[in-house]
């Protein structure tokens, strides 16, 4: 899957809830500004423009929002497609109450969205120049509250989402093994477990290369690596790969732009990261201007 | 305000709602490892602690979301509390799936919150560093959705809120300048928007100095000034005090910690900044143990 | 601002939330009536029309309720709109069923907003015969959970919110004081308060002429005289222009349609009231006939 | 049923999702005053009383939301306990930030639904005194949003409703009869109709005595006589009850504290009002003080 | 009422909350498979069309759905429509993206509220076959949460509810009863209730016929017998009818489509049963096809 | 994992807003029979019980439900509880009013849930009987808007589910190979999903077994097969094996009570059903007593 051609399959729509919820946060009784100014019933037009590449993302739901206090869409770059510097992602007519009360909500979503996108894609650019075949995943873990947009915007760039949560995978972490009666119990469960959930993968982490063989060896299917030094996990991965060619080598903990590249390197199947989540928003610029 | 001693009022309680959401977002039909381990009854213990210095936060909710999933509170410091490194901020007792339920959900939360409240914490001890008197206030410019726990981060880290939203202050930006005839047009309806809302300070953003002084000179509370190098405020600065001592002047646009130490030097009354939105969560160590 | 041209610039939409709930109060199975009498799918039009001098408030909202239940809008007045007696507001055509589905969970959302808006704009008219640069501004106290509706009425009638709660303004009352050290802690904490809170007015409710003075005194921006009768209310404006002529002077307490004059001949700035939202509905005349 | 021994076995709970909404609505991000004087962290004690002869009504709820924000409560007078002037109907203990975050919500809540259980119980008492067996019913039309609240009232002042919405009972309006051939064929329909909903009595709202005894004649239950003078209404009774001794008469429009005597005067059976929810919320004061 | 003829006017539509939580539940992120196979943006149809004689319902919900998805409504068969084996009822094109977000989530929803349709219209036309004058209305015992899809269902198929919830009926059961001072006090009570409650009629649930007598004799509206088998009900409404010819006899319990002629001929008014909510989903066929 | 052991661990909490709609749904306002009995103060005891074996689910769900109410909880057996014939599962007292209220509602939610709980351990037993190997998972086909419910009664029973929705794993229906150019495609794309997709097994829903042999032979991981004859898929299962030893074969369409041992004995690892869902309630008996 390459960035350059984003999944448009993937843009699901986010609950009209959640259009409600991003107007109330901010405008829940209209502008006040521009009832006192009384200039809320003069026509105008807006376009939302890049400042840098960008892939587009949440534009939809934008688009939703200012439809929902009055304004009309004129042009709309659907998520998911890259843009260069100066380029518009959505443009809108309306009142200017319509404008003014929409203006910063799509902005602000526009932006969150388009911003993790746009990390994204950049993750997965820099793994891929030096992996072509590695697969970039993004963590469960965003802001609270925001999983619908941060998971659009994941697909947008280019990425898949590693768990969407718990209910729904098997990884077993250290946390789980801490009731068991130490590794022995594991294995002898991991066992039974595999048969049970026959539709899964199932995922073990560990954090040395000794249990990551060992993992292998016992015929967990993916070994998710947390938090390890490229150079050492290089060698993990050709240990894992000498006992057990089809195990799938996750690396996850620390992982971003900066070391994408060095973590690809390491030969691992998945880097696993949060980086996108926690950067600043894309940088869109307004332009709003009088009509008629 | 100092944030040393920071604001236990401000701590208000997140709707019920948002816990559902949290919790549905990550966990809806439970953790499928501990069910297939089949160590769900085991008692254990789980204790969230810091990593670095951190102002805790949303510790209330991610307390209420871990006694939803079935866990007993045994320790819990309040939002707002300035922690230093390895030092516990809540601690949980009960059975193992409700510990694996509850782990991640409430790390995030308390990552992400913490995360904000720290940074505002950094931003207004710089600020004061130069100037003691200056105020840091947040913008409006949260994630989407994640209005409530931004905010009660901002005044954890000892900040303000800046606006709130659209609908309860007054700020003119150019945008709305659009829709009039001209910056002469705007004098005049200012004069009679300030009668109409004589409970509130009308600002107006400006990008330059002659803007700033004549917008001061027309009886504005506050001139905000967008996006302008700590050198040429500090000429603003001086402009307007000399054309209207008791004008407000806010600085806003790409405040941050590298340099709210020169913007707080150049004699403005308020930095307005986003940047404790968009950073990394705090980090924070969650031990889990078998109990007995 | 005049009521004879009001604020169309403040008419934001509710979310859809609330369109359902509104549904699902009066209509959630359908018309049990018109099921039995077999009529549903024939074809009629209805009329919402003023029974009086009516300000029109959440057209916009009836429309989109009618329209859920599968009406079509035909003529619609935009909430802020001054209609005479015997006027259309709202005109939609369909089929029996949608029509009585959406009948009276639209007329009883048309008659409360604008019953709230029709009495915010006497309100207006009234204080304003006397001391026309007065404003009317509405308190937060409105029936729990209709504050959109309210404030939507308030904008539509001419006035103004005062404060939209607890979180975006500095109303200091004496419940607050009792936490002090008396009044002496009181202006203590108000000179840093005020520091602190550049942005905001503050206010500070009094009960009687000494106490306004020494919080104009003290630089307070705002003194609201609570429950004062007029001609006593007179004699505290007098001293508060002697002691501090910036000092705004708000009236709240009682303050209703047939005392607004003598309150607004007081000389204060703002009347602060919750009159308009406690009284009857408007007077809206249905008029419902089978088409074709 | 008397008022003097309300109906305690009404008194159902509220969603918690209304006890969301009323704190969103007033205090989203705290008491800002409160935070700005720093006086949050002390102790005390808040007390609600009557002024007047009142019902108490959502005492409970108004205790959820305060313990929402960290009260404790100490008395709690049910929802339906009718009170002398100067009663306390409920009191709480807790941080000065608790109390000033719940306060303004909670009386809200219990000046609004109080205010309407009190009317109610007026209501019934008004027309009791001249007809003892006359029975006194609310309507469905409710400010729109309050539908909990406002049921709970009537049942609190010793009233029940009416119909609860549109779903759930049988009341022929001419607006039916708009889609019929004339009141030959409502005759018609109404005879299947009596058999297709047996479960239900069958109301007709009729406008002259002539359509009263045609409808009494056709069998309908109820004859509901809409907005008619107690004179002219006390002859309809009479041939009423001459032509069908049985049915019931029920008097609808208009009716209120004011004019409940002569309604029942006229031998109804039953008066439907909403008078009860259209007027001043009770009066309830709110001492707070500091504790130790 | 024959379910020929089905009630088109009780088409209620769904809140649109429901409309995003039958998306959430199944497809919170879009469809993974459509999305790896990277097909989403193909063009295709989609029609939904029946297996077996079956009634429509929640076509129009189906539709919203597959609108919030990106589909566009090509045809559209109401509900409550009665259709025969291998006929369209629903039919959409859009992109495969959008074909394959919708289609599971509105083909659930299709067949679980067609299926109740076509059930209750099976046991109307199964009592009527030997009764023509019996009413069956469907009980409240829907699955938790689904009573507006079910109740849409009832209708659809030619019944009619029994009592939508506890607060807009009285049914007296033996679980009332328990808190009364034996038999006697309820009929003592029963005659007071029907003078507060006289806009309802009265029903009491017995088990035996001396107790429908007793019940009919004391002025009870509805007796409704309670898991009586058929030729004992008979009897019983001999009895009732011989001391109380206008009282409606109603048997419930255990009544579903293998019994309903036999309950039928009892000569009771009403069934009342569960069975259509507690049946297999209809079989609904849905073929998908790529266009162009 | 043996239905015997039910898995204790998979008991997740349904969000709060559940409680509040089964609430709404049944008990708006109260129990109006409770009411006008007068009996709403006296005090009792209820009891739900088995009438024949049963997997309790929900008690948890039920008892959070009575506890809002005003009931208190006495006895809860956990959701995934074998209980035989005549047990108790949940024991509450409280005030008549409370009990009443809850009474229905939380009954069906016990009924429904533990119905689902208790067929799906037959099907597991029924295939085990025959193939201890065997799994059964249920399918995403759920009642709209039941699926915590439903899913929560899966795990009880001692099933897991299939998949929890389209967003989550990769199952490839002939719908998707509609917009392919023929099978051919599907293979070279497969190829490529298969390194994105490296966390999830790949499954394929095939009719015929020379497709399940190219599909394993391809390098599917899960060949489903959809509604096709005992025998017959003896036979695929065992090309499959001898083409591909690892795939997984799972089969769907039409498994239940009745031939789910036949369809375990054709040697598939999997029986993928929605049989449990779609059956009667679980028959609870609830006794209701006054006391004291």
């Amino acid at each position: 899957m390459t960035p350059e051609a984003p999944l448009a399959a993937a843009l699901y729509p986010l609950p009209d809830a959640d259009i409600d919820r991003f107007l109330q946060e901010d405008v829940p009784y209209g502008d006040l500004t521009t009832i006192l100014l009384g200039i809320g019933a003069r026509a105008g037009r807006m376009v939302f423009s890049t400042r840098h590449e960008t892939v587009a993302c949440c534009t939809e739901e934008a688009a939703r929002l200012l439809e929902r206090v009055g304004c009309h869409i004129e042009l709309l770059e659907p998520s998911g497609t890259l843009l260069a510097a100066e380029c518009p992602l959505l443009e809108v007519t309306g009142r200017a109450d319509s404008l003014h009360m929409g203006w910063k909500a799509a902005l602000n979503l526009l932006e969150a969205a388009s911003g993790i996108a746009t990390r994204m894609r950049t993750l997965v650019q820099e793994a891929r120049a030096v992996a072509p075949g590695v697969e970039v995943v993004a963590t469960r873990k965003v802001f609270p509250g925001t999983k619908s947009v941060a998971t659009k915007a994941v697909y947008a760039g280019g990425g898949l989402p590693h768990r969407l949560g718990l209910s729904e995978s098997v990884l077993v972490f250290a946390q789980h093994v801490a009731f068991l009666d130490g590794e022995e119990e594991l294995w002898i469960r991991l066992h039974d477990l595999k048969k049970q959930a026959r539709e899964k993968k199932i995922a073990v982490e560990v954090t040395d290369r000794a249990a990551a063989v060992r993992a292998a060896a016992a015929g967990v299917d993916i070994v998710q690596v947390d938090k390890m030094a490229p150079e050492e996990l290089r060698n993990l991965v050709q240990a894992v790969r000498e006992a057990s060619p089809a195990t799938i080598v996750a690396a996850a903990g620390g992982i971003n732009e900066s070391n994408a590249r060095a973590y690809a390197a390491t030969g691992v199947d998945l880097l696993v990261t949060s980086a996108m989540y926690w950067g600043k928003p894309a940088d869109i610029a307004v332009r709003m201007e009088a009509m008629g």
